[in-house]
């Protein structure tokens, strides 16, 4: 059977932030809801959910030393995505199952190398949280958290973009920890969630502050223990100046710094010196090997009611360049999925 | 018997680099070359040389939140010397007894916390390398290599500040680690140095280079495993546009900074994210439990010539303001230290 496929396409290079105006929807392509003959080991699915990541900005850029490369100006745009098979060479695959992984940005994709692809085995949760809690985001937090940030009881904890899809499930893995943790948000609405949905100890809008350094001050007397970075720029800056003896940075991303040409300068570093401070940057692909043992512990607490989950569904593929585009100005409240199609 | 005792003394508290008209030769003062009888537990000394460290620079600063007090303007510095002791009221030092440890900048010191002070038993090497390779300067290279770096053979390692007091040190461990080494300094000479008497593979003169990072992408086209930081600033922005993946920034120290208030940006961290480097800072004092293994190690290297080492001796307690104030402009070719009195 042939039928339409939309698809959305990244029109050219981009410099700085993406806009909506870089991608555009691209109609009139058709495929043939079928694995082709020549598709060895292939799945055809339908695109059900997909994820808006701040790293696809990584991928508009012409630039290829990074562990990732990029999109093709006129080509479909991928991403992660909750996926349904439709047909299916590969034998681990069969109609009907429901899977995650890389898809493309369109209505159907034809998935050739399905060897990262995930079966979704437990559907008594959200089919669009293996994009989020269950998903990369979250594995992200998990990871960086325990791995990287290396927490102990009582450790003062602060997390930036600490709503957003990493951010909001660090938090909650700091205070299971037994850390009392605070977190800076873009909006008014975004604190108030962190306080009373996602179980910080505070938080605070970043963007009425006019001193952040006294700002974080305010809010750790004593000093931090541990900084989860989700954005760099002026926020580590203020971080820097009050870690305390043996604290510990965890960059997992600078979602503030929209173009390599024009970063911030970061000044506090000295302090790292007189107070034995570890920065330390990681990718959550080095830890993949702990992803099982992520998904009981996570699946487990969502279960019991110790952690929440909040998401910002944005409907249709049309929808989808404009969300991406509002992560980075803070547009999006919580995990940011596209639904494409129900089921 | 009453003789008597010059001292340096600070005049004032510094903002930037300090000056020699910061400081003072204070001729006059009398001293008893006796230890008071109210002083239990102490030791009167002679003082035979002093060292000039960068840190100084930091207890000249009106500024108490550092992991050591402010010197006090009229009073004598503080520093590292080896000394001979004159009297003692310490059963565990005799008069004759060398020593090193914290002194004072003049001839003779009152020491009345005498816990820290080291009694020098091995005297086949020159006295005041207990200032250097095998003091307070050799150990944090010995530290900041083995316990920061966590070095591997074959890993590609960079030095600034190489032909200093430090570096010299790390850059000769690396190479008996089996690592290929690199260094930066500040004059033709010292680059000469690094290649024909420090033993490091390359060395350059990044007075003379206009773009750091090019630079170090030339020495380093796989780049680098392992930068040993004595220096911050744009060397430091430098390097991190330079590393490998999972490479490993020891920063030692920021001796191209002067001042808190006007601290360079640095530009390039976005690269720690892709690349999962580690930064991290480091103060010897920490690692103090390794002494003994690092004398071992180090004499033992010296004894069968596999390891050398660059002293700048000036002559005269009056030369210390000027030995000190020359750490700042790299005026000192190796380890500086100040000979006071012979023996
Ligand atoms: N290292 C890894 O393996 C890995 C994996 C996943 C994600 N990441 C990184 O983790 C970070 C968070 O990702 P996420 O998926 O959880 O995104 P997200 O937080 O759900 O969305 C991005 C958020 O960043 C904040 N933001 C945007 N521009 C900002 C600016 N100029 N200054 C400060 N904050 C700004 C906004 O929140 P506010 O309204 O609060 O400003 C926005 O909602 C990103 O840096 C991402 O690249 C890294
Ligand atoms: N963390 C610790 O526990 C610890 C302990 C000891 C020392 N340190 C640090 O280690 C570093 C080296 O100390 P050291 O005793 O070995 O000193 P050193 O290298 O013997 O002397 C300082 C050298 O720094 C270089 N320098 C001065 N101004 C500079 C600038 N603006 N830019 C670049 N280089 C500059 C000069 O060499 P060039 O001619 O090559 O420029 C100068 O000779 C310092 O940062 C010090 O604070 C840290």
């Amino acid at each position: 059977m042939e039928v339409e496929n939309r698809k959305i396409v990244l029109k050219w290079f981009i410099t700085g932030a993406p806009k909506e105006t870089d991608m555009e929807v691209k109609e009139g392509d058709k495929i043939i809801l079928q694995v082709p003959e020549e598709a060895k080991g292939a799945v055809l699915v339908k695109n059900l959910y997909l994820s808006c990541d701040p790293y696809m900005r990584g991928r508009m850029r012409e630039y290829y030393e990074s562990y990732i490369p990029p999109y093709q100006p006129g080509s479909v745009i991928e991403g992660f995505g909750v996926c349904k098979v439709i047909d299916s060479t590969d034998p681990n695959f069969t109609k009907g199952d429901l899977v995650s992984g890389m898809t493309g940005w369109e209505e159907y994709s034809l998935i050739r190398s399905t060897d990262k692809l995930r079966k979704i085995t437990t559907t008594d949760l959200p089919l669009s949280y293996h994009l989020g809690l269950l998903g990369m985001p979250g594995f992200t937090a998990y990871a960086g958290f325990h791995e990287v940030c290396l927490p102990k009881k009582g450790d003062f904890v602060f997390v930036s973009a600490a709503s957003g899809a990493v951010g909001q499930i660090v938090g909650q893995l700091a205070k299971l920890h037994g850390c009392y943790v605070v977190g800076s948000a873009g909006s008014k609405q975004k604190v108030e969630l962190l306080k009373n949905k996602l179980s910080f100890d505070e938080a605070f809008n970043y963007k009425e502050e006019s001193d952040l350094e006294a700002t974080l001050k305010r809010y750790f007397p004593q000093g931090i223990d541990i900084y989860f970075d989700n954005v760099g720029g002026p926020m580590l800056d203020a971080a820097l100046a009050n870690m305390r003896v043996h604290g510990r940075i965890a960059v997992c991303g600078m979602v503030s710094q929209n173009s390599f040409s024009d970063m911030q300068g970061i000044h506090n570093l000295y302090t790292i010196v007189k107070n034995r401070v570890n920065i330390k940057g990681f990718l959550q692909s080095d830890y993949l090997h702990l992803y099982p043992k992520f998904l009981d512990c996570v699946e487990a607490y969502y279960k019991e009611g110790k952690i929440t989950y909040i998401e910002d569904v944005s409907e249709g593929l049309e929808s989808a360049p404009g969300a991406l585009v509002g992560l980075f100005s803070g547009r999006n409240v919580g995990k940011q999925v596209v639904c494409v199609a129900k089921e």
